[in-house]
């Protein structure tokens, strides 16, 4: 390799600490908010992804195989998945992504039964709630804050009575503003939602995932668009920021 | 969470002990076989994934964007990329994923100004090589090691002489016996082609990935099939052991 030595140790410098920043945030970030259970995921464990779009991430919906790549689609659930699987690879981990892209909380309650109660999952995260906002100024929904906590605490009840010992993970839903869908006009109205997930997930002692907090955190080091260009669906560098946050909380 | 904190405790012994293992795995490999170069990605860099099927990992070719996820497909060079964008999140990296299914070295070489050269990259990360012995015994092709590396030497000539400064990586391509498609016998012919790959990467003073190194030694953790069903194609665990091994010789 053809570099100088001296080149190298010079912009390592500048690039290290810049870089030291990114992790600091995500634990800085669970660690106000959260207690960290580890080992949440134990051998055996059948786990679910569900949300939306953020979630599905283009997963081919033909088949819907566990731990299979066309069935995960490319974003944090994916990275989350993989590393899981590499990390307890003798442990018979069998993971499902069920996002569909568009969902709103009634939209998951339609199919919760073919797409988590004949799962069986051990564990059960949700990513659910920016459509529930967005489609309204859209005009394609008429739902509140109060309506989607409603339907998401009748969905959270529903899955306890069927398992009652399932460990629930709730994602914070998460918005950008200064990107090329969403501007500062979404923070209030939307943070009625995010209220509303945070307080479910106290009340079903959920672990809970500070997405909004980790990405507002991270604008201190890259741009908005840089982590999400429209502002609600991550980027490259935002899937890995999710998928290392959601794996910090869960202890992987 | 209704989980009793006694058994948390016990499994949690259990699974810690065998998770270990793994990236022990990866840092034994490395360290015997390679020195690794640390900060080998600096800020601005052009970095291309090229090679088969495994790099391709089912990406879009309707656009072929840099740092964009449909670009990427959903394998380890996502999962590499994903991370090296989160990691140097302010350090204005271009990162392109070029490889195509079925591609032996001749077919990069067919595309290799418009896949390479025109990209300018100042990092280029190759694997190629499986498809160079496996479209053999299927009658589909009559190449040789021979032919592999003379081809192979000659890619690299030309993009050296484009690039003088440019940073390989090269990729050990690799195969693992006992699953669907790989049996023993493809063992001894198939590890010319490697020691072809090990031998320009040695040549062109280029940052060698090994491999097969990695997966040989992970089928000490769970079998074959769980790391590559057909022993070719990584499974999600493949994809995330690939790139972390991909990462830990880069440095990242």
């Amino acid at each position: 390799m053809s570099i100088s030595r001296r080149n190298f140790f010079k912009r390592a410098i500048i690039s290290t600490s810049a870089v030291a920043s990114i992790p600091a945030i995500v634990s800085s970030c669970i660690s106000s908010d959260n207690k960290v259970i580890n080992d949440v995921i134990l051998k055996g464990d059948v786990i679910l992804f569900q949300g939306d779009s953020i979630t599905d991430a283009g997963r081919e919906k033909r088949r819907e195989l566990p731990n299979n790549i066309r069935s995960f689609g490319a974003g944090y659930a994916f990275i989350s998945a993989s590393e899981m699987l590499r990390n307890m690879a003798n442990q018979d981990l069998v993971i499902y992504n069920r996002g569909i892209s568009g969902n709103k909380v009634y939209q998951l309650a339609e199919r919760w039964q073919k797409d988590c109660l004949n799962l069986k999952p051990n564990v059960l995260s949700i990513l659910i709630g920016v459509n529930d906002y967005w489609h309204k100024p859209n005009g394609n929904y008429d739902g509140t804050p109060e309506i989607y906590e409603n339907d998401f605490r009748e969905l959270l009840n529903r899955t306890k009575n069927e398992f009652p010992n399932i460990k629930l993970v709730i994602c914070e839903p998460f918005i950008l503003p200064e990107t090329n869908a969403v501007d500062e006009s979404w923070i209030e109205p939307f943070s009625h939602y995010q209220k509303s997930a945070a307080k479910l997930s106290e009340e079903f002692s959920a672990i809970w995932v500070p997405f909004q907090k980790v990405f507002t955190e991270a604008v201190n080091v890259a741009p908005a668009v840089f982590w999400t260009e429209d502002g609600v669906h991550p980027s490259m560098a935002g899937c890995q920021l999710m998928a290392e946050t959601w794996l910090k909380v869960i202890g992987v």
